[in-house]
C-alpha cells in the first residue's frame, strides 16, 4: 500500500504517522521526492480501511499495490480450479452448457425442455424456482415446488441442476441442488455469501449490475474465506447508458478474470442481451473470449412464459446454437462432456 | 400499456392477439396507422411481464403508459406522507437531521458523539452495528452489541435511533430501533423487503448503486404491498464513470421523487461524496432541492475510525454545517424540531 | 409517433392539438382508453423535435415508433452495403484487418510495421497522423508529415491506408487517404460529418465514448444525408463504471447494428481494452459476434511508442492473432482478401 | 509519478529502467519493499504518455501523483479568477444569470425574451444560433443570422451575449459575442480549443457527456496553454443509466472544481434536467453547492419552440425562480450585478 503525503508536510508529522503504522506491525519504506513524500506500507494490508487512512490530515492519497483478494487470486494459485457438480466438471478445459427456462412453471414444461436441451447437448439444467422480480405484483416463482420439479427433471434425464437462492432461510430446500446460484442483486448480500461459504456445494456467483471485477472477486473471497472454494463466476451484463440491450455484456470481463483468478468463468448471454435473437452471437463471443461455459434460457413457448420470454430461445433455436458452438469449442480446445 | 405491432402483420394475427388479451380480462383499443398498428391495453397491467409480450412474434415493442407502482404513487395519494419515529416527524415540512458514526465502536464514542450532535441540533442518531463491507477481512461491526450501545445513547439523550439491517434473521434485535435502514446493496433484496413490510416500524430505504428511480419506487412498493407504509427514501449517490467522488450524488432524484411519490425523501451526502470536505455543499444542495432530511456521518476522531473515516465530519465541522443549514431550511419553509 | 395525453384532459384541448398537427400535414389517429388518450401521428416525424411536443401542457409523454434514421436503416435497404477502398472490399462477407501503429513516428517504423503486418495477412494499414490527446502537453502526431509517411507505406506494400481527421481545415491533406477515420470524440461533430458527406471516400465512423447505438446511426445519417453512403461503423468501447479496462467493449453492438443497418461494422479491440494482452480475446469475440473487420494497433517497440504503447501488439503477437482469427473467419464464412 | 514494478523482477532490469528515465532528465527515487519495488519519477511528467510506460514488460502499474493540469490548477494559482465579459464579472463572488432561448428564432422572440429576463434580473443573454442536433433533419439554427439577432438584443437591452460555436470556420462571426460557448459534444474538439486559446474573449466550456472532471480541466488547459485564461466551466449533466432525467446533474462537480481550480464554475440546470419543472430545484441546488452562475433556458412559448421546449421556463416561471435565487445568493454571499 502506498500513502502519498501532502506537499509541505513537516517531517515530524510524517515520522509520527510512520511510527503509528509500525506500532500496528506494518513495515514501512519512506520515499522522499522533490514535491512528494511517499510511505510504502508492507504487511497484510487487506484488513486496512483505506478511507480511515485517507482521513488523516497529512495524507493526499492512498493506493493499494496488491489485490485485496487472496484465495481467489491466481498469483497464489496458478492452476485452474475445476469445479465438480453432479458428476460433471467445469473449468480447466471442461465446458458447461447450462440451459433451461427462466422460471419453472409446470412438470410438463420441465420434462419437455429437459429432454430437448439434453438432446441438443446441454450438460446442466437450469430453472428459476425462487424468482427475484422488480414488481411485487409479478409472478414470484413456484419456490419449493419449483425445486421439486427440477429434481424430477434431474432424475429422469441425468442433468445436474442449477437454481437460484434468494434468502438464507430457504437453504434447507437446496440440499439436492447441484449448483446454487447467487443472482446479480445478491452479489453483495454478504450474509448470504458467508452462509454459502460453509457448504460444500458449488456456488454460481453472478456479477452485480454495477459491480466492478474487483468487487466481484471480493464477493467470491467472502465465500472462500469460509471454506467453500467451489465457485463459478458468471458474467451477465452490466448496467450502462445503452438501453437497446437489457444490459451491456462485458465480454472483456471473461479474459480479465481468467488472468486474475483461477476460478472458472461462464457467461449468461440471455440476461445480458434481453433479446433472444442476440443470444447466439453473444454465446459464440463468450466462447471466443475464453469462457468455461454458457447459461442460456430455453423455453418451449417463449410468448407464454411467465417471465422473460423475450430472451428465451426455442428448443429449435437452441439446437442450432449448439451446432454452432461446437465449432468454436473445438477452436478453443474445450471439451463438452 | 401500448403494444406496437410489426409492419406488414396480417390482420388475422393481430385479431388473434387482441382476443388473447380479452380472454385475460383486459380491454383493448386498436389504432391502425399507415405503417403502424397499435394495441392499447386497458386494465391492471401491473401483473404483466412485458418481456413475455415482447416475445410474441408479431410484436415490435411494448411500452407502459402508467407507472407500475400504485401505493407509492402520488397520483393516487396526493398528500405528503409524514413518517413518525420515536416521537419525531419526517416529511410534510418536518426536516430530519440524522447524524452519527459510520460504525458504532465503543460506549464512550456513542455518548460523546450523541452529546455533541444533539447540541448542534440533530434530531436522530445513526450508527452502523451490522456493517456491509466489500472485504471479508474488514471490520464487520459490533452487530448486536452495537445496537445495545445505540440504545444506551437513545436513553441518555432522547435521540431516536436509525441503524441498518443486513439479514432477516437479525430482525429480533431491531425491536427497539426507531427507523430500520435498508442499505443500497439490499435495495432489491425482495425477501427482506417483504418481511419489513409486515412490521410497523419506519423503514429508511436507500437507493441501490445502479438502480433507477422507478426500480426504487418498486422496492418501496414491495414493503407497502405487505402493509407498512412508513417509508423514507434516501438518495446516497449512484455509480457512474466519474471516480473523483465515491459516487455521483443524483440531486435531481430529490425533486423527481417529490413529484412521483408522497413518501418523504432524504439525502446521505456522506456516502455520496466519500470526502468529508464535500459533505456541507451537498447537504445544502439537498435542502435547496427539496429534501425532507439529511443523514450525515460524524466521528469524534475520523482518522481512527474503523470504517469510512474519510467521509466523516468532526463534531466541530458538523456544528458549522448545522449553522448553515438553518438558513436554508428557513428559505424552504422546513421545520427542524 | 405516439403522443400520450395527461389524465382528465378536456376533449376540447385534445381536439385542438389534433387540429394543430393536421395543419402541419400529419395524419392522426385517436385512441381513447379508460384513463389514457393516445394520439398516433402519421407522416415524416423525423423533423419533429420531441421536446417541443412534450412541452405542450396536456402531453404526458411522446414516443417514437419508427427509427429516426432512414438512409442507414436496413428496413429500407435490405442488402449489406459493401464498401470499396483502395481495391479492397469491406462488408457482405469481406473481412477487413486494419493494422498499424497508434501514432506514425518515423519512416523506418512505418516500413517495418507495414511489411510485417502485410506478411501476417492484414489488408489495410492504419496509423495516426493527427492525434487527439487529452493533454495539450502530449505528442500531437506528425500531422501532414504523418500522412506522407503512410502514403509511402501504401506505395511500397500496396496496403490501402486509414487515418483520422480532426478538423475540416485539414481535409486537403486527405485526398490520398483510402478511408478517413472519424474518432470517438468527433462522432457528434456534425459540421465535420456534413463535410465528409460531400466526399466520395469511405468514412470509418467510430462510436462516441458515451453514445447510444441510435445516436451513432444518426451520425452516419448526417454523412449519408449529404450523399456519401460509404460508411464503416467501428465499435471501440464505451465508458462505464468499470475501470480495469480502458473502456467497456460493447460486443452486443455488433449484432445489434448488423440487424438495424446495412452498413459494415468493425471492431477496435485495442482502444476498447487498452491492454495488449486482452486484444486477441476481444478480436476473436468480435468475429464470433459477426464483425466485418477488426482494427488492431501493432507497434515494433510498444514500450518506446509515443502513444498508447500499452495497447499495442508486437508484430509477433499480431502474427499469432492472425493465425487464430483465420479459424474464426472460416466458421463465420468471412473472406480475408 | 509512481511506477510499480512486477514481483520477482531482477534488479538489473530495474536498474536499466531507472537509467533510461535519468537519460530523459527525470530524477528517480527507488523504494524497495518485500514484494514490491517502486520507482518515484521526479520532474515534468505531464509530457509522459502513461500507456507507454505501462507497456514496459517489468512494469505492473503507473500512477500520477500530481495533477496533469497546471495553468488551471488552484495549487499554483490560489485566488479565484474573475472573468470579465461585456462589462460584467463572473467569479470571485460575482454571480452570473445567463438566460434566453435554446434557439434564436425571430427578432420578436429575442426582444420579448430579452426584455423579460432583464426585468427579472438576468445579467447575460444566451441563445443558440448554431445548433448541434442529433438528427440532420432537425432545425439547425439560424446560424449567422441568429448571431445578428442576439446582437440586436444586446444593443437594445445592454445584456452581454453568450452563444455556441460549432466549428473554427465560423469564428469570424463571433467577434461581437461576449462569451463564446463550447458545447458538451465539442469539449474534446482539441483543434477548436486551441484556436479559442488564441482569442481574448471568455470561453464558456461545457462538460462533455461522459467526461471526467480531470479531462474537463485538461480541456481548459488546452485553451489556457495557448494564452487565453478567461474560462468559465459549465456543469450540464452527465450520461448515466438513469433515464428519467435527460442527464444526471453532477452537483458535486461544482464544489470539487472550486477546490481543484481557480476558474469560475456555473451550472446549466436546463440541459441537465431536460424537464422545465425540475429547473428551479436544480438551480437552487447549484447555488447552494457554490456555483458562480446559472444558465437557464427561457422561452416565451415553450410548446412552439423549435428545439428543447420541454426544458424551457416561461418568463413568468423564470421570474419566480429569480425571486427564490436571491435568498440563496444572500446566504452564499454572492452578488448579482
Amino acid at each position: 500500500m502506498i500513502i502519498i503525503i501532502k506537499r509541505n508536510t513537516p517531517a515530524s508529522k510524517v515520522d509520527a504517522l510512520v511510527r503509528d503504522f509500525e506500532k500496528k506491525q506494518f513495515r514501512t519504506h519512506l520515499s522522499q521526492g522533490e514535491n512528494t513524500t511517499i510511505i510504502g506500507l508492507i504487511g497484510d494490508t487487506s484488513v486496512i480501511d483505506i478511507n480511515s487512512i485517507k482521513a488523516v490530515d497529512i495524507v493526499e492519497d492512498v493506493r493499494r499495490v496488491t489485490e485485496p483478494y487472496k484465495k481467489a487470486n491466481r498469483k497464489f494459485h496458478v492452476d485452474d480450479t475445476v469445479v465438480r457438480a453432479g458428476g460433471k466438471k467445469i473449468g480447466g478445459g471442461h465446458f458447461a452448457v447450462i440451459a433451461g427456462p427462466c422460471s419453472v412453471e409446470t412438470p410438463e414444461q420441465v420434462v419437455s425442455i429437459s429432454e430437448s436441451i439434453k438432446k441438443s447437448g446441454a450438460n446442466f439444467l437450469r430453472g428459476g424456482a425462487y424468482k427475484p422480480r422488480t414488481s411485487p405484483y409479478a409472478f414470484q416463482g413456484l419456490q419449493q415446488g419449483g425445486i421439486d420439479l427440477l429434481r424430477a427433471g434431474k432424475e429422469k434425464f441425468g442433468l445436474p441442476i442449477v437454481t437460484e437462492i434468494m434468502d438464507i432461510s430457504d437453504l434447507a430446500y437446496f440440499s439436492d441442488v447441484d449448483i446454487i446460484q447467487v443472482g446479480a442483486r445478491n452479489m453483495q448480500n454478504f450474509r448470504l455469501l458467508k452462509e454459502l461459504g460453509k457448504l460444500k456445494q458449488p456456488i454460481l456467483l453472478k456479477r452485480g449490475l454495477a459491480n466492478t471485477i474487483e468487487e466481484w472477486l471480493m464477493s467470491a473471497e467472502y465465500i472462500m474465506s469460509e471454506g467453500n472454494g467451489n465457485i463459478i463466476l458468471c458474467e451477465r451484463g452490466i448496467r450502462t447508458f445503452e438501453t437497446f440491450t437489457r444490459n451491456t455484456f462485458d465480454v472483456s470481463a471473461i479474459p480479465v478474470l481468467k488472468k486474475l483468478t483461477h476460478l472458472p468463468v461462464i457467461a449468461d448471454p440471455s440476461h445480458a442481451a434481453g433479446l433472444s435473437w442476440l443470444v447466439p452471437s453473444l454465446a459464440k463471443a463468450a466462447v471466443a473470449a475464453g469462457a468455461d461455459g454458457v447459461m442460456v434460457e430455453v423455453h418451449n413457448n417463449p410468448a407464454a412464459a411467465l417471465s422473460d420470454g423475450m430472451q428465451s430461445l426455442t428448443p429449435v433455436e437452441f439446437d442450432a446454437l449448439m451446432g454452432e458452438l461446437r465449432g468454436y469449442l473445438k477452436l478453443e480446445g474445450k471439451r463438452l462432456d
